[in-house]
């Protein structure tokens, strides 16, 4: 079973923001590419190819100049469009002498790159407003993981796993029981698991004194390449809050490093307690250890995968029901961005 | 040279009884297939491939439940033959659906496993009793060593190499001088190396008091695919202890990790002083530090494997006899299992 | 874009003399080849491949014995020749039992080691006697740098890159506006950057007192395989030093380890202040910041070259003239060197 290549007319999220200073480019390898990232003294951020088309230095050694990306090495700048602005001792650079320019959007709080050669399309970021939104308290996480990003999207999409894998913090009552609802909708996929009168968890009792039976949901909306935003909730069994009101949003980037690795940028948000800082630290202290979790067992299940006999494969239950979906909705984009690569190269 | 694949038909140490608790589950590779071992509730240890059938996690991140293994993951048991005894949410599992089972004996203070499809075959058990036998004190150990097994047993099955790899400990005089005596009978090996009136070695000095001439002997016995048996001893030279009387056994299995890598099990068994922890902790010290510098010198060697130029190979000389034997009785077992499998597969 | 093998018929250093004492022999891999270099009792130094003969195991495990090299598996002995000096047990070797052997020069402060088949020519070893001249004060170093040879003589011989890459040592102004001028001598190539009213360097300023306006000059030559001899000096703008005095001289060999790594061996070696350690301290953070600088970027830069993409190449300015010189002439001798094993074989 060999990773998918990566679906390229898309956004990946590729750092924070304040990962991107003027004072320090920053270097990231996304999708197999390896990027450099740098704000202008404009504050505005480019994303360039880090190789330099001169002799393949990194870009991302070098400094900021003014709005240009100067090559650490022999100083060439190159502006974020990816042309050469100068080469020292005021060279002329040859025709087709530039580095390969991705489109930026700094928006929710995140630094999304589009990776392909179509127009970049802003309908196509997904909508983690939550995560700068000022009713809200955010609480961010990155993790390197070992694996390829399939695994985690199956990985959030069925939080049966919770049980076994997080035990102090995100387990609970009903979760095990009650079957996942999925609806697909054309390249989006919702579902939804609502549990009733079940055992409260770790996290609500903590964060909300929950502390008898729960009533519980989790709604999931997945979409492409591997966006999952997460509805989380709970509230005293048969109380009157209305179900699917979020005591806290999970968003959730698994960025491709490359087809064995990750860049998980999450962030977990709620519209209550927004200024207490313990609340935030409970979220960080959950959240960040529950992950980890994840990151160790899905690393060792790569290297299964990297190892397994010949015609071994995968044996589907219906909680994997979302998962698989999301598989073949990567699956069917992928054929149409190739289908369209070879009517490009047709014409 | 690369490295033969490995006998199926046969037991291999996996661990020692300590390793294996109910209360956590021990991943370790033997022969290339990773492999959990879990001690059930009633103190019974099985073996299962640790690749879950259901979506390739590691079976070993979980728990023991009852007599059974619960993934860590999604939670699925399986039952010591591989069975699945439980899919969370009580789902019915496929036909088929089973984790591979490998049958285990525990014996000698060793945790045995049988690779092979061919029913496991109790005879065919080193007879390594001194390693639990209330009349000897035994001191265990284990090195991990980034070699293939016959390189090991290569080393064993010459000690021709103790005079200038192990000067402080098992040194002493006559080694390189005196032929060892080989004879193979059927699949085993046995070996002799009796030497009179030597210069007498570190250990003998320091655990039995032999300092002047002493009479030596190293009686060697090989057993497929990786055990050798080993019987030493010594005495004041001329003296009337028979020739032949163990000072101490060390017993030995090279068990395959990888093909560049094993699990080496030994323990050095004493008839004499059994209840003295002075004595045991200097045969602790010495064998620690002799078989330490072993492993750097063979993980070097396995390097010079991997990178000879073509056609390089080994050269022979009397005291490689017995190691010689070894790889023959190996390739011949080899070919055996392959005909048998040629033959099974055409039936 | 892969690698060159390597020029063989060539002198390569391999070591400086206090690496290489009878107490201890020095494993090192030059051009892919596992040496040990090792200095018997007359004081003479020796090399074989250090891949034993008998059973590959590595020679530099062992001790010097005499003036003979001996396994430290089973204490084989070898002649600086490559011949067999003794078996233990005094067995009888078989006819052509030997290592390979390399000639070793030890001259200028620096271990030569001769790759090739060939006769060795000492008229190829490069001019460094700067290095132990009683007249010169010289400060050696090393560094481990995991790129292809090629990389660092591109580096050496194009200092434009001094200004971005080396800003608080020997950065400084006039080496980007000023062009290099090159030219090629049959093997070799010679190459200056004469700068006159300039901004001084660091480097200049806190040796020599140099705070204002400067000339300076970057004077090269370059001999194959892979080492480069830089002359460097500075004046008061328009005093009356000589142009092409040194202050100092850098002596480089860039020692292939593998195909992707190099063993970088470097002098700087001064005529002034020859007994002062203050200056010979300044020399030694100055330059050894200065080359880690150059090796965080070329092992970058060959972690790019490793994974362009299809058809990637170099772009060359100007100032890269002299590392395509280089590349051209290492292309032509190895042509040369292939004509003449083709010639060899056919007779």
């Amino acid at each position: 079973m060999s990773a998918s290549p990566f679906l390229r007319n898309q956004w990946y999220v590729a750092a924070v923001p304040s990962e991107v200073a003027t004072a320090k480019p920053l270097r990231r390898t996304i999708c197999n590419e390896p990027i450099v990232l740098f704000r202008g003294e404009d504050g505005i951020v480019g994303a360039l190819t880090d190789r330099c088309p001169h002799r393949m230095a990194p870009l991302s050694s070098g400094e900021v100049n003014g709005d240009t990306m100067q090559c650490g090495y022999h100083g060439i700048r190159f502006n974020r469009d990816g042309s050469c602005a100068h080469v020292p001792g005021d060279l002329p650079a040859p025709r087709n002498f530039r580095a390969r320019s991705f489109p930026v959007v700094e928006k929710h709080g995140f630094i999304f790159l589009w990776m392909g050669d179509k127009a970049a399309d802003p309908a196509l970021i997904p909508d983690f407003h939550e995560n700068d939104d000022p009713a809200w308290a955010s609480v961010p996480g990155y993790l390197h993981i070992a694996c390829n990003y399939e695994l985690m999207v199956d990985n959030i999409l069925d939080l049966t796993h919770v049980v076994f894998v997080h035990k102090t913090t995100l387990a609970g009552g009903g979760v095990t029981e009650t079957p996942l609802q999925v609806e697909v909708e054309g390249d989006r996929i919702v579902a939804k698991r609502i549990m009733h009168n079940v055992d409260t968890a770790p996290i609500y009792r903590a964060a909300r004194g929950l502390n008898g039976k729960i009533d519980r949901w989790q709604m999931f909306e997945y979409q492409p390449p591997m966006y999952v935003r997460i509805v989380l909730g709970a509230r005293e069994a048969g109380s009157d809050t209305p179900i699917g009101e979020p005591v806290h949003v999970v968003l959730n980037s698994f960025t491709p490093e490359t087809d064995k690795s990750i860049h998980y940028f999450w962030t977990t948000a709620r519209p209550w307690a927004i200024d207490d800082p313990k609340v935030s630290q409970l979220y960080r202290e959950m959240i960040d250890l529950a992950f980890a979790e994840d990151a160790a067992i899905v690393a060792q299940q790569q290297v299964y995968l990297d190892t397994a006999p010949p015609g071994a494969g995968f044996v589907n239950f219906p909680f994997d029901r979302a998962g698989q979906s999301a598989r073949r909705i990567v699956r069917r984009l992928l054929d149409e961005e190739a289908a369209e690569g070879a009517r490009t190269a047709a014409e």
